[in-house]
């Protein structure tokens, strides 16, 4: 089941979020066993989506019996490691940075904030949410001494060359990447997850454009 | 071209802004024509993905000519609605918020920002990026006077309901989510484009974890 990452599509990856926070939703309010068209309801896509979806690890579940809800849940609790905390900075805390610090609830994801940096001097030194934000001076004991893995990066694309040449010589391999610098181009062995917030107002306008077009 | 919506997978169009992006670029550094494998190593996707894609929406391209790339940036602009100035407000003035105001090039893509609104206290009245924020009263008047289509939700999920029901009354159909109330089961009339930032966090999980289960 973990050897599988090769042929599995990015839209079936970016689903398995959403199939967690369901199940936990579902779990919580006491359903115990769900059928894949009632989970595909709940996930408004359709059943053979569903069932397409999970047999890409395996199927977990029974011919005409459905999901054990509990189950399901930990086995992709599992596929997104959230079983295995991993260490986190955030790098940049403007209101990006702040926004997924108020947020983001990173333990609950397999994901421990150890802490924020930011070279602004208005910003170096203050205290946010437990943290004393720190210079970028810094970074590499922090990095040593928490055994930190990935980075949050919420800076300017200008900026992110020299802040990912610097996070990568202190060992860093894996980035939530808010800019639009191409780390995996530049860092073959790195991970970095791509999210760019802009592209969402531009795909908002061709839902808008093409639904009107349509009617 | 217009009528192919419901035949389009959301993958393909939210590789779209990717595509404007890089095509935007090219056109600045003077690059006038372009074939589908050199657009591919610009998107860092394959030629055969491209051609597909531009496939979908009637071509663009000629046999072995490749793209003018004028002529395709300007194809996929009018794909984006980026020709028709959408008017807008933000509701949710806290970080992520500002984050958008600050960060998101509205009439670079097709918007036109109208106002600002939060129901706090302490930021009601005050003025940020020229606009005064304005208090949920005032939004029925500056959404008919402003001819105000769409709306970004800077908001939690629990404030979401009662939002989104105040801007439908007033007139809102076309909303940019970054709640997790799903706006469209509960009006099916409405465009929203959902961005649930905290699961791109879950997803990393998934890449970390199975980059590591690979090797």
């Amino acid at each position: 089941m973990s050897k599988t990452e090769g042929q599995i599509a990015m839209p079936v990856i970016r689903r398995l979020p959403k199939y967690y926070r369901c199940l936990c939703t579902l779990e919580h309010n006491g359903v115990d066993k769900i059928s894949s068209r009632a989970l595909a309801e709940a996930m408004n896509i359709t059943a053979s989506q569903v069932r397409q979806d999970l047999n890409c690890f395996g199927g977990f579940g029974q011919q005409g019996y459905g999901y054990i809800t509990k189950n399901l849940r930990e086995e992709i609790a599992k596929l997104l490691g959230i079983d295995k905390p991993k260490n986190t900075v955030i790098y940049g805390i403007g209101n990006l940075g702040r926004a997924v610090l108020f947020h983001f609830d990173f333990e609950k994801f397999g994901f421990k904030l150890c802490g924020l940096f930011d070279t602004a001097p208005h910003l170096v030194g203050t205290e946010l949410a437990g943290f004393t934000i720190k210079d970028n001076c810094d970074i590499e004991n922090c990095i040593k001494e928490n055994e930190v893995t990935t980075a949050i990066l919420c800076i300017p694309t200008v900026s992110a060359e020299e802040v990912v040449n610097k996070l990568y010589l202190a060992g860093i391999r894996h980035y939530l990447n808010f800019s639009h610098y191409d780390i995996t181009t530049h860092f073959p062995d790195c991970v970095s997850y791509d999210v760019h917030l802009s592209e969402s107002l531009m795909t908002l306008g061709y839902l808008i454009t093409n639904k009107e077009t349509d009617t």
